[in-house]
């Protein structure tokens, strides 16, 4: 019999997140039935839309909603084989009992090379999201100007280096010297610090004179205000977050963007990455080659100890990892 | 020689237009030559987009934008021969000399009991803005729940008709008893003034308590802020106008709706007619033939008098129209 460790969601967060809205707690395990495999965790995924889901899918009590890399321990459903990996839709816990449903093998032909963990990264949801919020809402084309917020998080870095593989301009904003610092490595056109320019429109007019074809939104709030008025005609802004509005007790408000909308036509469309599901197996063929080829780069902030979860998760909403967090069990 | 009277934009608007804001001016009109023709006004249009307009597309002393219905009183271009009557986007005045290139025949086919104005309306460009609004931008499909504001306005009454047409539901706002009296006349499955509810939120909810797959935006403002909420999953939204914003002297602000449209995978598009051009002549025999059939009312609101085009204009902004304003020569 084996007890898993998970992390429940003791009261719904009010505000930012703090630690005693977490509780562990242990959980027994029944031996795996027929179709059923028993899974350990090897790396966690802390991710911003966590934070949302909480009030709408989660009731106090819960086991946190997310993803986790999990090695199939022992098997009663041949799919998943004892010994392999797979990325296990789960939520915060260190063992699991699955039917299969939420689980997914890693990308076929998964080289020794790549660490697994990109699974939860670059070769997984946050990849996906980046591509289908390029390619299937902003339908982006060769040559376009594209803009990027939370550029050096997990999604955002990806997009700047898919777009550049598209052959666009890519200009990204991030909140640390350091993180821009990893944004020009990554080959972003250009890049700046949002918390130290003098003015966000100037920075923003300035990286871009001509103004901006595509907008990938991860931050919304004040940053969109401005950089709505600096859309190109028939710009599309794909809505993948809006960070800094997760942890609002009283709703930010900011200037309504009807007057741009119409007269510059533009196209502003929320997604989330499940929509196109069907593509995904296909799509994280085309992240892997990429990663392969060393044109998709995956910076990871790992914590360690899923005893950390909590800090990781909050840490992340804080904006202190560059690239994708991770906690290692 | 032939002398036209103009109505001049003296200086810009700030806030809400006012009689001084403009200038009646006489002009010479030069005889035609080859190419031209000379044009008499029957009808002018006055529209809500005028006034966003009048900042980004006028300088001060030139002639306010606009479209009229006329008729050729002397020809030297055969496209055009005198007695016939054309659309002519030649701005407000009472007669004009053209090339021909801001001229638009009346719709082919056009029958003497429909009255030539409606091709200012109906039959014109607010047709053109509510058939494509609803076909191009919100992809519309039968059985859908269609919200439209300003609902008794030009473009928002065929808007409901055009949406029940399609074998839609459709709720109607506007801002008089009078009006969604006239709406119910129209149609319109539910209808309420928005200036006598206790609450917009719960109006909107009590009209479709399941919610709305389609909203046609012509209002803006707080009246969006309750809305968005109110979108089921994959809504869309086509913004067509924000009247509730052109006055502003100083940006009026509401909620950010990111996670709406993230969570909803909400679309929300701005338009302009003008982008669909190369169906127009379709699209006007379509709009036409609704109009013969009885199916596509349009009601008009008539000012009489060039000279009381300013009021006719400033009247339409505070809503005092049921239906199409027009200004009769």
């Amino acid at each position: 019999m084996v007890q898993a460790k998970t992390w429940t969601l003791k009261r719904h967060f009010d505000g930012f997140p703090k630690a005693s809205d977490f509780e562990m707690k242990l959980e027994q395990l029944a031996e795996p039935r027929s179709g059923e495999v028993l899974l350990e965790a090897l790396f966690l995924s802390v991710d911003p839309y966590m934070r949302p889901y909480s009030r709408v899918r989660m009731k106090e009590g819960d086991v946190m909603i997310g993803g986790q890399v999990a090695k199939v321990v022992q098997s009663r459903n041949p799919s998943f084989p004892a010994g392999s990996v797979v990325v296990a839709n789960c939520g915060w816990r260190t063992h699991a009992v699955s039917d299969g449903a939420a689980l997914t093998p890693l990308a076929a032909g998964w080289p020794q090379e790549v660490p697994l963990s990109f699974a939860l990264g670059a070769v997984g949801m946050p990849g996906l999201t980046a591509l289908y919020g390029l390619e299937e809402v902003c339908q982006l084309k060769a040559g376009e100007t594209v803009l990027v917020n939370a550029a050096a998080g997990a999604v955002g870095s990806v997009v700047g280096q898919i777009a550049k593989i598209k052959g666009c301009r890519v200009v990204g904003c991030a909140g640390s010297d350091r993180k821009v610092a990893y944004l020009r490595e990554l080959g972003f056109d250009e890049a700046f610090n949002y918390k130290t320019v003098t003015s966000l429109e100037e920075a923003l007019k300035k990286a871009s004179p001509e103004g901006y074809d595509c907008y990938f939104e991860n931050v919304g709030g004040p940053f969109s205000s401005a950089a709505m008025p600096l859309m190109k005609p028939f710009g599309r802004i794909a809505v993948c977050g809006s960070i800094s509005l997760y942890n609002d007790t009283t709703p930010q408000t900011g200037p309504y963007i009807h007057t741009h909308m119409i007269f510059k036509q533009l196209r502003m469309e929320g997604f989330l990455c499940s929509r196109w599901a069907r593509k995904d197996q296909e799509a994280l063929q085309k992240l892997l080659a990429w990663v392969k080829e060393g044109k998709l780069k995956c910076h990871e902030h790992v914590t360690l100890g899923f005893e950390n979860m909590p800090a990781a998760f909050m840490g992340m909403l804080r904006g202190e990892n560059t690239g994708k967090a991770i906690v290692k069990v």
